[in-house]
């Protein structure tokens, strides 16, 4: 593992921290925002665009990729790097959370998944072995356990199903094969402190070399969300990577990193994008409202990114009206770059030792939460 | 008119010649293949990849921004260059041909159209100075005169149309106040040599920068529309541009510039990209074909289009079985690749004195028409 991997922390403030993951594909520095690219593509973005907006990892579903195009595919094909033309780190769910989000289309055991396909219907089975059967085909470089996602407030199934994410955890660790590929740990147990201090302690103590927090942002509160980063940060170990997944508005990477996470990935950026909604300082705004017709400032003063440096307010509702496919795409640049640089300008700030200070610019992120 | 625009012929070979249209907004190579964005977009490209593709002038539409987001709007926010942010020549068509496609929904007299628009049902009408005025607050470097065009084969109505448009030429003329802008005649007359003799002669005498041919490729076949441009090319002055509007595959602008065009529009490239076709020197091919899912190869082997060098057969298909807005912004991309580079080659090949050579190359899309 040493060889592919290794996660350097260079800078600390509070539990905060700056730190870089060396991968056979490139360094990621963190904490880091992860943009989603669930089908092999960021939606409406090429990988030109990501990497002019300097993203350093974006994750893909293995959910998605196992039904289409197929994982053995994507490895006939040369790997998910090459498919989709990506040549920086990847990393891969293990479909865990897609596959319990299908609700009456699944049926779990204690060896796995039984499923109906989204797309056609047909019956499919992930255990954790097949999990990481298919990321090892797609050859992401850091890949998932498959855990079971429970909903939040439902006690005692979320205590089963976090039994079964531990021994399945094992299972995945047994079966992973590929030196070149990272596998990482999943703490779950919803919103109740004992069941999280008891898998984080689990899944800490199988050797992975990084750890997720999953089962967040499923419908708790925010109060709730932070009081178990700030309890789980406490147990997993200092020396690796943490990361908090499907979690990524403006204030939810500040509020994270505060407790000590390293990842993010969230399809919002691009989603909202999709529904005219554009990321700002002062929370979101709908670039279909009239008050933007005639507005030929762009999104956000000064955001240097390619589509506030060349177009307006009024340019970007005119497509959104118009039906026209840039608009997607103009506005994905935009939130992915909000995201990214919130990243990087905390990272810088943790280095410089002024983290606190900085926490004053996103006083409005963190009050809406957006 | 001196000040702003000329246009140098450099290289003649038999009818095709090579030259240099300067404007505004910089020098126009011919013969040049422009994209069409209609709604101020071309769809699914930003501008960066149109400049990395090096096209030099795209085409707009009169009608379509007239009704969406209106001229006025684009001329207070600093007319069409700065709305999309294309700092390149710009053509603008003058909306007769849109709104003359309206059928039903419009009812036309000697001063002008009256019409309902596509998108609400509201009613419009455009004249000869309308359309002039439409056009100068959108502020493109080439305009077009508001003409009529009339379907193929209706001879009575064609000649009506025609001397219609000879009139409107005239007010065109007249109602032009901006200096910064070249007023290009259109000639109309179907597949009547006689008629397009007559139009050709009239609208040459009229001292216009450049020349049109409208109401091709409207339904009369590829024969009938080579011995209209072969007759009409030998009326309209040599020291003007002509431009042959709304036709593009591969095979019309290796016939057209043989019969002396300079400029080719068309909404195919991307509209096929759409439609899952890419365009190939053997023909068109569908990638959504099953003889595609496995291919590791480029839709063109060799292509130097940023698709082609980084994306398979296999990726695309992909991406179309998801749904996913990449697989119209590659292909887009490949397909505007192919024609400007079609123009660009036989620019140089009329440059060097070898297009007759180059036929070869182009024998299949000749035959195929594609």
């Amino acid at each position: 593992m040493m060889d592919y991997f290794s996660f350097e922390v260079i800078a600390r403030q509070g539990r905060a921290r700056a730190g870089i993951i060396h991968t056979p594909h490139g360094d990621i520095p963190t904490p880091i925002f992860a943009p989603v690219g669930t089908q092999a593509t960021v939606k409406s973005l090429t990988p030109a665009q990501l990497y002019e907006l300097d993203a350093k990892l974006i994750l893909s579903n293995t959910y998605h990729l196992y039904l289409r195009p197929g994982d053995e595919l994507v490895a006939s094909l040369g790997g998910l790097h090459r498919f989709m033309s990506w040549d920086r780190p990847i990393l891969t769910d293990s479909g865990g959370f897609q596959v319990f989000s299908l609700n009456e289309m699944r049926k779990v055991d204690d060896d796995g998944v039984t499923f109906k396909s989204h797309i056609d219907g047909s019956t499919h089975r992930f255990t954790p072995e097949k999990a990481i059967s298919i990321q090892e085909n797609l050859g992401a470089d850091i890949i998932m356990a498959f855990d079971e996602c429970a909903p939040p407030y439902d006690r005692p199934y979320i205590e089963k199903a976090m039994l079964r994410t531990h021994q399945w955890a094992e299972r995945c660790l047994k079966a992973k094969t590929r030196p070149d590929q990272a596998l990482y740990g999943i703490v779950q147990g919803g919103i109740y402190p004992d069941l999280r201090q008891r898998s984080a302690e689990v899944i800490a103590s199988l050797g992975f070399p990084g750890h997720a927090i999953g089962g967040l942002s499923v419908g708790e509160t925010k109060d709730e969300m932070h009081k178990i980063l700030e309890l789980v940060d406490t147990i997993l170990p200092e020396n690796k990577p943490r990361y908090l997944m499907g979690v990524g508005t403006p204030g939810d990477l500040v509020n994270g990193i505060q407790r000590g996470i390293d990842i993010f990935d969230c399809v919002l950026p691009t989603r909202l994008a999709r529904h005219q909604a554009a990321m700002t300082p002062t929370g979101r705004i709908n670039l279909l409202n009239a008050s933007n017709a005639r507005d030929e400032h762009p999104i956000v003063t000064g955001c240097t990114c390619y589509t506030c440096q060349h177009f307006s307010r009024a340019y970007i509702r005119h497509l959104f009206v118009a039906r026209e496919m840039l608009s997607a795409t103009l506005v994905s640049i935009h939130n992915i770059h909000i995201l990214l640089k919130i990243a990087r300008d905390i990272r810088q700030a943790i280095i410089e030792g002024r983290f606190s200070e900085l926490h004053s610019d996103y006083e409005l992120m963190l009050e809406t939460g957006e």
